[in-house]
């Protein structure tokens, strides 16, 4: 049975993780047997947005770690504990937590800095020939930390965004939400996800499905 | 196209809508062909827990229509706004939300308080003979909302939750996660979801599946 780590960078589309992919990864891993242990960074989120009116709530703060959990059911481990001889995968999905919380790409672009925690464990994985599935805009994070290795990525077909990553050193390919990219020699699988806003929950499955299989197939 | 409404009690299952049961009743709604639209209460959560140590926040104050925009991705209203003529059913996903801010079963069981509002739209479906799924802890606001009909409902397999529905005039049914109980008569469909903690999510969704599908059946 693969083991599989899970990295959530809150709860909520625009300040946390996607929901809707954490939980659609979940079901994916469970449905092909795959065990799977869900962790988050123990920090403050950069900011906190009222998703009801899309705006920022000034001075509200939330933890990463906190607002994770309400996803995770509580299961979940603060991300300096994961360590990747422990595991066969990692799958991050998307949702600007990843853009905001664990590097500043919403922000920067391919000028972003980067958490060097996640860094480091995405490069842990990476260097032991693990696969990592990365969801939505989980790519960006891939490109500014393995960019040099050239992967294979997709973002949909956003050119603004693909030609971020490409600056980065990735190769991007477009991509419809319901499919998924492999790219075999780096061990990278990739699918937009909510990256089209008016994608349906149906078609973000069928590619989370398709990212999940391949990734244990890579595993 | 059958038009289903889906009221959300918030975002994260111990003050909150169930995440997993919101997003996975999505995904079977858009799986079956029906469209959606998503509702919930525009007041104050009765506490905010934080879901990494499973404690109250005491002093924390969150809304639960923006909690709940969260899981609809800013697509969602006011549930004053919700009229039944506009739809073909509905459904309820749980979490401590249903109990907690929608009914206080949660704490007073049998002998609990309503929100009125609530009690009114479930009556305005059931009065219409329109089905109603209840999904998780959500069977106990149907009991108290409309017990003296005698619904055949179930909790999953937790005796003490069940003798207190029964007292409400309902009829429990012994249920596995990965099944559903239909009241054909009344047109109320139940399964247990995560009334089981330790349910997997596959057989969450494999009874939540067969929900909606009822659901959609009866309409």
């Amino acid at each position: 049975m693969k083991n599989v780590a899970v990295i959530l960078s809150g709860c909520g589309y625009l300040d946390g993780a996607e929901i809707r992919e954490s939980v659609l990864t979940l079901l994916a891993l469970d449905t092909e047997g795959a065990q799977y242990k869900i962790f988050a960074p123990n920090k403050m989120q950069h900011h906190v947005v009222d998703h009801l009116k899309g705006e920022e709530q000034p001075g509200a703060t939330r933890n990463i770690l906190e607002e994770s959990a309400r996803i995770a059911r509580g299961e979940i481990e603060d991300v300096s504990h994961l360590n990747a001889d422990d595991f066969d995968a990692l799958v991050l999905p998307g949702g600007f937590g990843v853009a905001k919380n664990m590097c500043s790409f919403a922000f920067d672009g391919s000028g972003a800095s980067v958490d060097e925690e996640m860094v480091g464990k995405i490069k842990d994985f990476n260097t032991a020939s693990k696969p990592i599935g990365a969801i939505c805009i989980a790519p960006a994070l891939i490109a500014l930390s393995i960019g040099d290795h050239k992967p294979t990525l997709t973002i949909g077909t956003d050119e603004g965004t693909a030609s971020e990553l490409e600056k980065l050193g990735a190769i991007h390919q477009v991509c419809m939400t319901s499919e998924c990219v492999v790219d075999e020699k780096n061990k990278i699988v990739s699918t937009p996800a909510y990256m089209d806003d008016n994608a349906s929950i149906a078609d973000v499955f069928s590619g989370i499905s398709k990212l999940v299989k391949n990734v244990i197939k890579l595993s």
